[in-house]
């Protein structure tokens, strides 16, 4: 597997793309992107797990039903969520409106809103939006989609790969979008992934399901889990290799560039957590379990705690063996070892769940890099996980303090 | 019932307590308290359920075992935590000591902690100091117990009750700390109840256990469980009520003076969360279960979001519904109503899940107050629970992100 450091969605054989604005954000700032296959594509999606569910989300978990899908659609600075009936059909006018505009039927289209909470859609300026980015989509070079789909995002997050499966290339591309909840309350996590892959529907959905699991849901920025998260993969087929329709080793291929795409993507949404002056990761090792490695590293990189100790470049050990001890996770705080690793070098803090003597120097030359990992050996089976966050500074507080206007 | 202004639990019939300064903090602050009951009490206790237990934990939870308790001995500045073995034999070596200081037997002292993780007890000044405490033990008047048990916080936290139980007047009265974990490390909530009420040891364990529930469990200020949270009750029966063994009106009579008692702690503990500049009350109501009630209560008292929000006086109820929605309680979004109080006013933001419009000038000035009660209604049953907690301020984060030294 390599990546494929210039190439973007527009890149992959068959697919097309745009980001362009159309008046949602003030500034004239990207706010809508259109994903189009040019050929019929497999789909697969996950969607938040919140009980309540913005209205692009409920339109999107309907259409993902259909054999086929084509395009997806998606605004950032409204999130058509606690919108009610009105909101639910503006999400329908937006899959409508698309697939007239690329004369494919509106079940193949998905639909994926981030913004503001509780306001109405500006659906003439979505409209003529949709209109102007379908006739533009373009084949190649860079596209504008990962800009359009941000909201507080410092930087617009991608990544293209490709790999090997049965002697042919297959390549698979990601956008994605996500800083913790944010002023005024733009919510949400997104991320779209195309590939050319030849793979089943079905293995496309597992493959999704598994890999977010591993990615997605292993980054924590505030732990809120907003209305209208969603992550979404196409896969048109054009690659040309074995089709994929079953596990196996083709499967496997597949599965590891594909994880790759998503923990990257992750990786890089923790890396711009509201405020975030830090990368951390949490890596957990020798657990009984694999449920047990990924409930402490989450643990950890959820406690604010943990997250304000890093802002001060603190090696506030006794922080992390509480949030692991109040995770749930089943391991010996008496066997635990604890380091802290960066570019600047390794030190253990840590050694049988007792403290050890470090140089506190030493300490704060490491923690003051801008990417930590805090390696914690519970010395008790064979399973590994990891977790991305960053740490919580003033600046977070700042930008989610202020008020909606 | 009736609250007792100026007593304290010095003025509780055969109990006597004391705070002195041992020399664990620096600057002469009180780090020293003892609790003593002139009479064999009856004693329950709740500890924490985080799976790395500080050595004082580990020691009353053997304790509390005993069928008489005397005494409890309480350091601040010290967790005692993650100090293995001799951490172990230096929470002993407190029971030991406090219980020769007073006559009585070592199984009869229950011992807590709070302070910096991972550092050895100073033994010989603690040892000294339980010495200097046992033989100026005060009955009647200021004791000092509630400062000697603080370590960030504020203000310390008391309370005192009585209420009538077959014609007895019956007093409760109670301590608390805890203002989230801090700097450098500072664990811990700590809470210490005594009453002269005639209950048999099951029924005050009842008791506790029901009351924690509803009160130091329902606290977030910032979601960690330490390791050395702890709650204990001592009842040494001189009111010469009738005996309480088993459920009925005095029990009901009793629960309910013992359940307010705990409730104001908790708040106090909430109000004094770090860099907190309000106290956040939410109310949930008509919610299809009690657990549904709490389960919502909580989350969205837990939300950073919400936390900042308050902070900045934000009426942003996008964030409250969203926090609704991933914790995992039924209800339905499309019938909560959602309302902001406080002393200034009320006002309403939300009906059946979504925005109503209202002045955001009203909502500022009630937002601005120091006590804001958020009012969800879930029009789904007929149960009701409340959670505290505090804002999320840059204080918060600058007092976490210090360096420990």
């Amino acid at each position: 597997m390599k990546i494929l450091k210039d190439k973007n969605i527009c890149d992959i054989n068959g697919f097309q793309a745009i980001g362009i604005s159309c008046g949602i954000k003030k500034g004239q700032k990207k706010d809508l992107s259109i994903l189009y296959s040019q050929y019929p594509a497999t789909a697969a999606a996950v969607f938040t797990t919140n009980k309540v569910k913005a209205a692009p989300v409920l339109v999107s978990m309907k259409h993902i039903e259909s054999e086929c899908t084509r395009a997806v659609v998606i605004n950032s600075g409204n999130a058509n969520a606690c919108t009610g009936q009105k909101g639910f059909e503006d999400a329908v006018t937006m899959a409508v409106k698309t697939a007239k505009c690329l004369s494919i039927n509106p079940e193949e289209v998905l639909v994926a809103s981030t913004g503001i909470i509780g306001v109405p859609l500006p659906m003439d300026r979505i409209e003529k939006g949709i209109e102007t980015a379908c006739s533009a989509l373009c084949s190649g070079g860079e596209d504008g989609a990962a800009e359009a789909i941000m909201t507080t995002d410092t930087f617009p997050k991608k990544i293209t790969v490709e790999t090997i499966i049965g002697n042919k290339p297959v390549q698979i591309s990601g956008i994605a979008k996500g800083s913790g909840m944010i002023h005024p309350n733009m919510a949400t996590m997104l991320a779209f992934i195309v590939t050319d892959a030849n793979i089943a529907k079905p293995m496309l959905a597992k493959a999704l399901r598994e890999s977010v699991q591993d990615s997605y849901n292993m980054i924590s920025v505030d732990g809120d889990t907003s209305t209208n998260d969603m992550v979404i993969a196409l896969a048109n087929g054009t690659a040309g290799n074995p089709f994929i329709k079953e596990d196996g080793e083709d499967y496997e291929t597949f599965k590891k560039a594909f994880d790759f795409v998503n923990q990257e993507l992750a990786k890089m949404i923790a890396k711009d957590g509201e405020g975030a002056t830090k990368l951390i990761e949490v890596s957990v090792s020798h657990a009984a379990s694999k449920e047990d490695a990924k409930t402490c590293a989450k643990s950890v990189i959820s406690s604010n705690l943990v997250k304000t100790a890093f802002f001060g470049s603190d090696a506030n050990w006794g922080r992390i063996l509480c949030a692991m001890g109040y995770s749930g996770a089943n391991f010996d705080p008496e066997k635990v070892d604890i380091s802290f690793q960066s570019h600047a070098g390794i030190i253990q803090v840590v050694e049988n769940g007792m403290g050890v003597p470090f140089s506190e120097e030493e300490a704060l030359k490491i923690l003051k890099e801008d990417h930590i990992i805090v390696l914690i050996d519970l010395k008790d089976g064979k399973y590994h996980a990891a977790a991305w966050g960053c740490d919580l500074s003033y600046e977070y507080v700042k930008i989610n303090g202020c008020y909606r206007t």
